[in-house]
């Protein structure tokens, strides 16, 4: 982030007209985006929601309560409009942009369309129980495939944020988590879209063997990636990297975004500057993911979704800080008394 | 609330195209939209926040942290679009109605202008700390204010939120919430605009000479509102009772408001289901009234502005819910398969 100008936007929040510092978190952020983007006015305007998609070998362990074809029918739901991301990204004013970075199914129609992007990897990684989820060449690819996008958006987005949808994914998510946050299978581990407790357990064991057959080096993010990651997490990291590369803003949606975030973290720990937590999932273990970020999320609504939506919402309090930096009046410019 | 609508719009709910109510509270809301307004398509995008102000006599004795010119110079601002609430109600698409109720100083210039309306009872109440704060009449008339306002916009307005201005205004606001949420003067009392903990104290026992002077009758809403209330905050009142009797719903934005919609519960009970929580402030006091009014805030940002600030932001949440009702698509209209 850019001091200077953090200082700069400092002394401007510190006389508006209120009690000092009285629109808390929100001048926090407003902060932020002027580090972030090194400017007093931070665009902030132009939204892009990147969800990324993307199958799972893993599934075929029976840890997620919804089957594989999911994955591409909800692709075509969010590509239609109808999906829970698809409305609150028109309620953000913000585009979505669905990229396949490796569903099972077909989905060619939708690329052809214009629907979608495709920077497919491969029809879902491997089974991580396993073996390893992707060769270290497949989680180089998806990590340059994300860093990419931002760049293909550069042009037309201010700001960003992570969305992602695929069948099965808070497992290999659970599994970056307590690898990077320093914690057991056990709390890194949620009941994902819905699975009851014996569920739960049976994905903590599938997670411990995962995490025992490929012993994934924790120092080494990409090595992390490889061996129990997923193909639109890879694809997320690197849309996180190239947006702080372009220092541009990247609010970080839910549990499976951070675990994305927590691997950006660690291949370029300075990502960390340009990233906004958008709120707190009910997932367990985002919690975790977040401390080791450093991140306090904006919401709390018990969403556990995820394809973005979490950060659709946070944009409208991303354009609230910018505009109280931008469009507030100071005290002396109000003519207002100071306290004492 | 419509409890037939209420079971239509759960019904849907139930049946988007995700796991079971994984955007939580926003889903509540939906459901909470649909019961106030008794229909499936609930309006909200006409929107509008009454920032009421009013003057303290109580603010004789030292409890602000702010001069009590600085009531007046703030509505000069907010009228101007300087003020926080006037930055927020631009981000939220809402229109800011100030409402003169009892401000200390001349504000006729901007009430001829029409840049605010006057409802004024009188300039400022007495001092709570030596006798009542104002006649039980005058409570009356700052009541039907309120209830007169709400009628008036009920034709250009779908939803409501509160906002206030005046100096000195959570005094009076922690001594009802002290009498209507059975708390202690201490319990109830914060730092408002930024006073130490010295003039905390201070505060807290010129509540509760005000308590031991008069004698409010908590079980008489009226009685606490002349007793130790004030002119906007007994306007905030009627307010809400208005837009309840108009079945809209209206956004609660922090401390103050919250006290007012104590009031508005003590008179009304029902009036509580047309309420919305917008906030969680951190003035002390405040988790103690809305946990008497049963609600659960939607943010938590640290905010201890007031004005209206946190029922602006809150409005995007409002139209977020609204429109996972009446966009999003079900699993049979978007062909997604379901969980097991």
């Amino acid at each position: 982030q850019d001091e200077n100008i953090r200082r700069q936007a400092k002394d401007r929040l510190d006389r508006l007209t209120m009690p000092h510092w009285a629109l808390g978190r929100l001048l926090d952020l407003a902060l932020d985006l002027a580090g972030m983007t090194g400017s007093l006015q931070p665009p902030v305007d132009r939204r892009l929601i990147v969800t990324m998609a993307g199958d799972h070998g893993v599934a075929a362990e029976g840890v997620s309560a919804f089957p594989q074809e999911v994955t591409g029918q909800m692709v075509a739901n969010i590509a239609n409009g109808g999906a829970g991301i698809s409305t609150l990204a028109r309620v953000a004013n913000a585009r979505v942009q669905v990229v396949d970075m490796g569903a099972a199914c077909d989905l060619s129609d939708l690329v052809d369309s214009g629907q979608i992007l495709s920077r497919r990897i491969a029809p879902g990684t491997a089974n991580m129980a396993l073996g390893a989820a992707m060769t270290r060449e497949q989680a180089v690819r998806s990590l340059e495939a994300g860093i990419e996008i931002a760049n293909t958006f550069a042009g037309e987005a201010d700001l960003f944020g992570t969305g992602e949808m695929g069948i099965a994914n808070t497992t290999p998510s659970s599994a970056i988590v307590a690898l990077l946050a320093d914690a057991t299978a056990d709390q890194a581990t949620g009941c994902g879209t819905g699975i009851d407790d014996n569920r739960r357990k049976h994905k903590v064991s599938v997670i411990e063997r995962a995490l025992q057959t490929n012993l994934p080096d924790p120092h080494d993010g990409l090595d992390v990636l490889a061996k129990v990651g997923g193909f639109e997490i890879g694809g997320l990291a690197g849309l996180i990297l190239g947006a702080a590369a372009l220092r541009k803003p990247i609010i970080i949606d839910g549990f499976i975004s951070t675990a994305a975030a927590l691997l950006a973290q660690s291949l370029a720990p300075a990502s960390v500057d340009y990233m906004i937590a958008a709120h707190h999932s009910i997932e367990q273990g985002h919690q975790l993911a977040l401390a080791r970020l450093g991140k306090k999320p904006l919401l709390d609504l018990d969403f556990r979704l995820g394809e973005g939506t979490g950060a659709a919402l946070a944009m409208n309090l991303v354009e609230g800080a910018k505009r109280l930096l931008t469009e507030m009046a100071t005290f002396d410019e109000a003519a207002v008394s100071q306290g004492k």
